[in-house]
């Protein structure tokens, strides 16, 4: 079943301990939408400036993503750029032009409005409300926020995720919008602000996935080498989203249970660490389903007790 | 099947955001021995001074550890107070008074020399080593340590552990003892000192096992509240020991297989998050081995997918 991505396309430079790229592709909308391209037709939504190479948009459309939602405007794309720290727990940002994504306002082709699933990446929570807004029974509305937003942006960010059915979100994040440090508390605090669900990334250590009757959680891959971290939490997203589109679950209807939404949860941290294997999107030129499947037999092996 | 316990027993005072208390029996002993005295016959090897309470001894009596090496001398017991960070993951000694601990030279009693199973908390290196040589035929050692001793007693330590059979650390201990930051390339330098299992203990965020062959990881229990997170890692230590020696697991004839180990580790988290809910070591005096048997399958209803 199609999943509507939407978010930053972007280049990035990136300097890790493991070495440095000047220009990469990069942008949440674009690790979402290769992550879940794994697992079901995806459809994607932002904004690019004249420089876009045609090698980007070919590695997208390679992964038969559909870029008939990705504007083209002239100007420059999106460009951020950072360094890690040596254990890669940290980054600093250099330089953030955000360039024709300044002016992002997403319109949804025709043929996207009747998607049924949906992913909000981390833009403007008005922005996030008003491509909702543009979809025809949507099934299923997930989103990403960040730390931006939630501290100045808070009121138009409670009213757009009120109608969310998954909010995913870093633990930081999630203790500055619950306004409450112990993350079981957090997360309650949270589902009481609309989201039938939260899931909370923790990086190297995992993901926590609440619900108001049950929670979830699982330990982070161990990599023997963390090449690079830039968009793991964006590929998590995107193989979360990306199972339950393929799955064809359904909330409204109840069809999400228990056994879906963990598996969910174990496909997003497999694409997360996938993700960490190469510079920025690099990994997901040649990787397979069947690696996916892979590793997620590894974690069944090194969590099953 | 009876297991020694060796390490400090001592007086805490203890400083959390949920209150202060100051004077609480502790020491890696007790919490060790407290914790596995739900699983095994406990025998304690500690040394305490003429201060040490009546009450104490009698809490410990009361879970059935055997006392007869626990040494009183002239002298006052080991002193130590500590104040934690709002977020409790940091802590700041305020005082350490070795006191009668200074001088402390474990000897086994007779009737501890042929227990099969041996624990040996974070003491000097070559203290641990004189107390297996007094053992006859120990089935299985497991032992801690700390960046002391990683730092300024590298060789009498690495001299130390080529003999265990477990070494159970935490991520910062093992990041300085293998010089290796990737905890999976720090595990395995570990085992290449000779341990045949490295347990790597991450407080909140769960612990990992490393064997030649496999590795197993848990996340964290999400308690609601952490009153005070003293004693847990030993506490994790006296679960896991515990666990293996009710289950009569021996390594030498091939006994432990991965599921027995796994459950190890499961059950270690379990004593280790039981101990958080109250200040030192309190919860052991109401705790069952029904409530450990329940969480223990609430882990498995968190982690199965």
């Amino acid at each position: 079943m199609s999943l509507v991505v939407v978010g930053s396309v972007a280049y990035d430079g990136l300097e890790t301990p493991h070495g440095k790229v000047d220009r990469i592709l990069g942008g949440a909308a674009t690790y979402i939408g290769l992550a879940a391209s794994f697992f079901t037709d995806v459809k994607l939504v932002g904004i690019v400036g004249d420089d876009f190479a045609a090698e980007d948009r070919e590695f997208l459309a390679k992964r038969s993503i559909d870029l008939e939602g990705l504007e083209q405007v002239p100007g420059k794309t999106f460009f951020w750029q950072g360094v890690y720290s040596a254990d890669m727990n940290d980054r600093t940002t250099l330089v953030t032009d955000l360039n024709v994504f300044a002016d992002f306002d997403p319109k949804l082709p025709e043929g996207y409005r009747s998607a049924p699933y949906l992913m909000l990446g981390n833009i403007q929570p008005a922005l996030q409300r008003g491509v909702r807004a543009q979809m025809n029974g949507v099934k299923l509305t997930a989103g990403d926020t960040m730390n931006y937003w939630i501290k100045d942006y808070r009121d138009e960010l409670l009213a757009t995720i009120r109608d969310w059915d998954f909010l995913l979100i870093n633990d930081s994040e999630a203790r500055m919008l619950s306004r409450e440090y112990n993350l079981r508390r957090a997360a309650n605090a949270i589902l009481d602000m609309g989201p039938n669900t939260v899931v909370i990334k923790r990086g190297e250590y995992g993901a926590l996935l609440f619900r108001r009757d049950s929670h979830f959680m699982v330990p982070g891959y161990l990599l023997e080498e963390v090449f690079d971290p830039t968009g793991a939490g964006d590929c998590f997203a995107g193989g979360f989203i990306g199972y339950l589109a393929e799955h064809n679950c359904d909330l409204k209807q109840g069809h999400i249970d228990r056994v879906d939404i963990a598996r969910a949860v174990i496909y997003g941290s497999v694409m997360g660490s996938f993700c960490c294997e190469k510079f920025g999107p690099d990994r997901f030129r040649t990787l397979t389903r069947e690696e996916i499947d892979g590793r997620f037999r590894e974690f069944r092996e090194f969590t099953e007790f």
